[in-house]
């Protein structure tokens, strides 16, 4: 018997049939501890991500790791967290000025962090009378929101009408630097220097300009994985790390050791004529993310399983191909499966993946609840 | 005011707040009616694929426009119809072995047609002792499932595993000539063409070799969109009509008019200087499929609202990048918009987008309910 059939054998007797979100919690808690550690080592607060698990289950994990708070992407997923334990949220994502309710009932139930990068959102706000903290989102040179790192006039001026507004408190600077996804790891330890000297440089601006000193922050998994040493920043908010997936690993930002979470999936077709396998699981699975590569697309990687967990991925055995309920694996020669087999599949993107299923399975077995979006 | 203004206005008199799923029924009612009339005419039974849509709402429209059939990609989504009075369906994707228990249930429940190409598989239906009707899916040439249209002993012998089964009944080839996609409408035609005459040798082979005269279907929105007269064939699953989307917009396979589904979202960042706005409405409302442009991808387009519905997309208004939960829209010039302001966005893949959400919302404020994936 091969590694893939082997695989087979181990997911089929952990009673899996359909697509199933698997993942590896010993992975999945070395990756916090790794983070966890730097973090306190460069006296930076981790307030990690949980738009990549949106679990209560695996917040514990970062809970077991002294981790108290966290970030998120929408009020939805910090209600769900705040119904799980946790006090301390920032959801980095600039406000939608009409979702007053679930803002005034959040603000009302934790330390509730708010990101603003437009007058209008300031005074919608003001308006609301609610107890929460800002951050204004700078732009350091991803280009996709905030104020420009070098806008001073216009920073100053946001920062400004926070202060000038009693029941709002300005907390701090925030960024995600985007642009490090998809570099190797020289790039991204170069534009997490370059962030962390940006952000410091709009802080002490709005300190010369007279308002009050402010945190600043930034989160992106590429940065924080491969500089070891944070200092200088207030807080750190990677999410995909938890995880990693094959983007992260293509870019050599983690290793094989570091995936934690895949896909099984059954085999549904077999084709040697023309060197593929077809698994129930497409993009309503995997999400459609993609690592682009000279040879095509690649939506995800076959990965083995043995005892001790996942094991690496299976050079070549590419997913090449997906469509809304198909994937197309490329698996060229003798590799023995048959319709009815189970396969791993390592996504391209686990955050995308990850946001299609309602749980998650450990290797042991154990359900994981998920939050999903109403 | 401009139009993207009025439209705004329409959807925050709608009382919508966040990103939201949007479907124009009329437009979306006349899409079925010009299809359902196309089927009647030419003889050959529609059996629209509900994974499109996966509602139990719009599957009405297709049962007030005679349609009393149905194709679906999971057995899951076969109960859910199910569960809603439709009692013939054909699962047009393999089927996984491992599925026993729901299988059998909805054996007897409904006229299930099931689809294989494999001996193992029907092996595995004989062993079940369902009352099912089987459809060998044969390979046209998209090469993505399916025994090759001219392998005639692999097919004879398939056929033969079939009707040496008492309980199992041998009904039908069906194909997806999922190479019509992304195609103008002559090569749409063209194909639909070849793929004809291809089922009919496939039969006529069987018929040939002594077995019974199956059936023949096929399946691809393109083909059957461009392609006036469908006789020859004896069952139509095209799904993607229902709602089309930028990709057949792209392809000249549907006009705007046609565009019957959309995503309403939230304004969250304005940005003059890069000439973008934000939207809360990401990979993870929209999914991350894309019209491939020589100027990019294209995740969406802005469109506009009047009091009869969707009016045509807004030139040059494009959803140029989509992370987790972001959009980022290239819109330069004079807009008006702010955050606050909720825009319309239709989607690359309106299949893709629809499997993001749990209902939609008709332009009248009508919830209509949809399945959802455990």
């Amino acid at each position: 018997m091969n590694d893939l059939q082997a695989t087979s054998q181990l997911l089929r007797a952990m009673g899996l049939v359909r697509a199933t979100l698997l993942v590896d919690e010993e992975r999945a808690r070395n990756n916090i501890l790794r983070l966890a550690a730097r973090g306190r080592a460069s006296r930076c607060r981790l307030r990690p991500h949980f738009k990549t698990h949106q679990s209560a289950d695996v917040a514990r994990w970062f809970r077991d790791a002294g981790v108290s708070c966290a970030t998120v992407s929408s009020l939805d997923q910090a209600a769900y967290f705040v119904d799980h334990g946790w006090d301390d949220l920032v959801v980095a994502i600039g406000i939608n000025p009409l979702e007053h309710e679930v803002r005034r009932d959040l603000a009302g139930r934790c330390k509730l962090g708010l990101t603003v990068d437009h007058p209008d959102q300031v005074e919608v706000l003001a308006s609301e009378e609610i107890d929460a903290r800002l951050w204004i989102e700078l732009d350091v040179g991803d280009g996709r929101a905030g104020i420009a790192w070098d806008a001073r006039d216009r920073l100053a001026d946001l920062a400004g009408r926070i202060v000038a507004q009693p029941q709002l408190a300005f907390r701090g600077l925030l960024t995600h630097a985007g642009h490090t996804y998809g570099r190797g790891p020289g790039d991204a330890a170069a534009i997490f220097a370059e962030t962390r000297e940006r952000l410091v440089a709009a802080r002490d601006a709005l300190v010369a300009a007279g308002l009050p000193r402010p945190l600043i922050s930034a989160g992106d998994t590429p940065g924080f994985s491969v500089v070891q040493d944070w200092q200088g920043l207030d807080e750190a908010r990677p999410g995909n790390f938890v995880f990693h997936d094959l983007m992260q690993l293509a870019a050599g930002i983690c290793t094989t050791q570091d995936l934690s979470c895949a896909v099984a999936a059954p085999v549904i077709g077999v084709y040697p004529e023309r060197g593929t396998v077809i698994v129930h699981a497409g993009a309503v699975h995997l999400g459609k993310d993609r690592v682009e590569t000279p040879q095509g697309p690649i939506f995800g990687q076959l990965g083995t399983l043995d005892e001790l967990g996942f094991a690496d991925p299976v050079p070549g055995a590419i997913l090449s191909g997906l469509s809304q309920e198909h994937g197309v694996i490329r698996l060229p020669g003798q590799h023995g499966l048959r319709p009815g087999d189970l396969v791993l599949i390592f996504p391209a993107h686990s955050c995308l993946s990850c946001e299609q299923f309602g749980h998650y399975v450990t290797l042991q077995g154990r359900v994981l609840r998920r939050f999903r979006r109403q």
